[in-house]
């Protein structure tokens, strides 16, 4: 019997989340390792860091804790929208120097990392807004989707199609881009970017382009920002993080920009970047200060180098990883522009069953891909943001499952 | 003309938001800056802490920042829920050694403020529930209702019922209570809170119990904690924060405690719990993990002390303010448990007319007591979370006032 008073009863029962899922996938692992205690468990199914914070972060940091300790230097709340010298650096070190992109501080809000932002943006959308989600996709998009209770159409990214969605059939309103992606790898060319921000400012649509992983980009001529791409400022909000590339992933950092330019409908330009800054005011008054201090230090230029260094690091790992897989005899995908690799599962194996097999021969501990929702199924995802050597005894092992399959 | 694809709308207009008040008080106090150069605005109204962090918090941000930085030692994200130890140390430190109060680890989450789980916690609960609200009130509390479009009531705190509300003569879903209150500075007793547990308990309401003041309570007997009241863990959210008494407000760490107990209708014991679990897993994954582990620091013996000297300069700051109103001929509220100062603006003249004459007098900037809701019409709030030294000026320019009003 539903209860009247309790409004997330829409997330109970069977639906899929990630939480019971990660959970499952982790009490797999365990169990494993209870019934093995001599095999060493390779867990890659997370997207958590594992390298240490930048030397230049840590003595932002170390700063940082001095200046708030000292009675002449201490500051207490920051700015509701972020730090302005971090908005700043942001417009100036990472979207005009990286990308020759031209935005302004007071478009950018900084925040306490890429999945909050991405689903509390909906919160500036009608609640009939029709949602175009990629499938498989980041699970917050769905669920922060179900959770609002919003309609939805999925934008299927397979195999055939090289994991790059075609456009809506349908008129949707907010459409979720991710690339990289998340969790296939996969990166969109400008022509195919063009064409969803053609679709976008012909319905009037918006897109919420989730670009977390785009310093991860080692092909050329592909888009880091959506803003690279003609009319882009006029119908997409972009969100980054500090997450992935600087070790962020416990400080909470990242950024949304919502341009002037941004319109839907009559919406005159700066109101949604102006309601977002009045919704804020009232749900989150911003991220700690002192991460935020760290967050710039990887800005400067010292900063680059090192997080550039983060970056080469996970994607040699990467790099080694895939070698390992297809030496193995799999079908891999992604892990050149981004630190996942997406495995296809051999002999038509579904995720769970490939995910167990792997496990068994192993000890590599994947994320089945239907857990991204049915267009991951008979994939599985493998982090490479763990410790090299962890990825250079998953490739021995790998050797192994080669002769099992 | 409405836009149907905009969902903030109801903010705009001219309801108020504070976002909107706080910068026409910044502005008015600046135009005054302006005009008489002279003299030195004293701000006093907005509840920024000016005070230091604690030594043994930056010892722990310090040693927190090496442990990021060391490959050996590195950590990634947190737990979803918050740090361990942390969670434990408020159970521990906080709530039974202080309190005497039993709670559990797991009924604790941990948030980047008391603003955000305030409000965000209305998304437990179904959209049609009725919201009870003090009057005057933090804002939030009303902005986040209006954000939601929920239906809501007000509950008057008013100098005839030494600002406690009356109990709600409906039947409502959700009552916000703030002990001690932002903006007035009353504390409740256990008898009045007696009344709204019992009232939630027979309506099957729940209260979500602010106490982000509760550790500059000094008046004997009055309850710290929600919990302190008979039955209050069914059917009572308890919001904590670290912002005021450990000089944490850039720093973004609270908490929530929503205990097993807490049951409305037919739920079952553990399932708000679960679900606000849920809810984080999609929408919001923690607060900075260093500013954790400095708020862990706060919670040892030495942080103890330490925090109570931040305290302690407080309420003397409160108190010496207050001296300074009453011996100009104010009547004054609050400042006794509670960091703010409700002032009556004398001669029946509004909040805003107080605001100007007393800025133009003294140079004191205060917040119009009609900001918090039209129960606080004719009153203005001074903080006294800034350097002493200011609140010996305003005490100086206070004498002033009193042989001009």
């Amino acid at each position: 019997m539903a209860n009247k008073n309790v409004a997330l009863t829409n997330l109970t029962g069977d639906k899929i989340y990630t939480e019971i899922i990660f959970k499952q996938v982790w009490g797999k692992a365990e169990a494993y390792q209870a019934s093995n205690p001599q095999q060493k468990i390779l867990m890659m199914a997370f997207g958590d860091t594992s390298q240490p914070l930048p030397a230049t972060v840590t003595k932002a940091l170390v700063d940082a804790t001095h200046r708030l300790g000292d009675p002449q230097t201490y500051t207490g709340y920051e700015e509701l929208t972020g730090n302005q010298a971090l908005r700043q650096a942001i417009c100036d070190s990472y979207y005009r120097q990286k990308l020759g992109i031209e935005i302004n501080a007071e478009e950018v809000f900084i925040g306490d990392g890429a999945q909050s932002a991405s689903v509390n943006l909906q919160e500036l959308f009608a609640p009939d807004n029709i949602i175009a989600i990629q499938n498989p996709a980041y699970p917050s998009f769905r669920e922060g989707t179900l959770l609002a209770g919003r309609p939805w159409v999925q934008l299927p990214c397979l195999e055939e199609n090289d994991f790059i969605p075609k456009l809506p059939q349908e008129k949707v309103d907010i459409i979720y881009l991710c690339f990289p992606n998340n969790p296939t790898g996969a990166v969109a060319t400008r022509k195919q970017l063009q064409g969803f921000v053609d679709y976008a400012k012909t319905h009037q649509a918006v897109i919420i382009f989730d670009a977390v992983y785009s310093p991860f980009i080692s092909s050329p001529n592909i888009p880091r920002s959506i803003y690279e791409i003609e009319g882009a400022t006029e119908c997409a909000i972009e969100i980054g993080s500090f997450s992935k590339w600087a070790n962020f992933t416990g400080l909470r950092v990242g950024w949304c920009v919502i341009p002037e330019a941004l319109t839907i409908n009559n919406t005159v330009p700066g109101e949604l970047n102006h309601l977002w800054r009045i919704r804020n005011s009232i749900k989150f008054w911003g991220t700690a200060n002192i991460a935020q201090y760290g967050a710039i230090a990887t800005l400067s230029p010292a900063g680059q180098l090192e997080c550039q260094e983060v970056v080469n690091y996970y994607l040699n790992n990467a790099r080694l990883l895939r070698n390992g897989l297809e030496a193995a005899g799999l079908i891999c995908f992604g892990g050149m522009d981004s630190p996942f690799v997406w495995v296809k599962a051999p002999l038509g194996l579904s995720s769970w069953l490939f995910f167990e097999k792997l496990l068994e021969s192993t000890g590599i501990v994947g994320v089945p891909g239907c857990v991204f929702g049915s267009g991951g199924e008979g994939f599985l995802r493998l982090s490479a943001l763990g410790q090299q050597e962890e990825i250079k005894v998953a490739v021995e092992h790998l050797a192994q499952f080669a002769t099992r399959v």
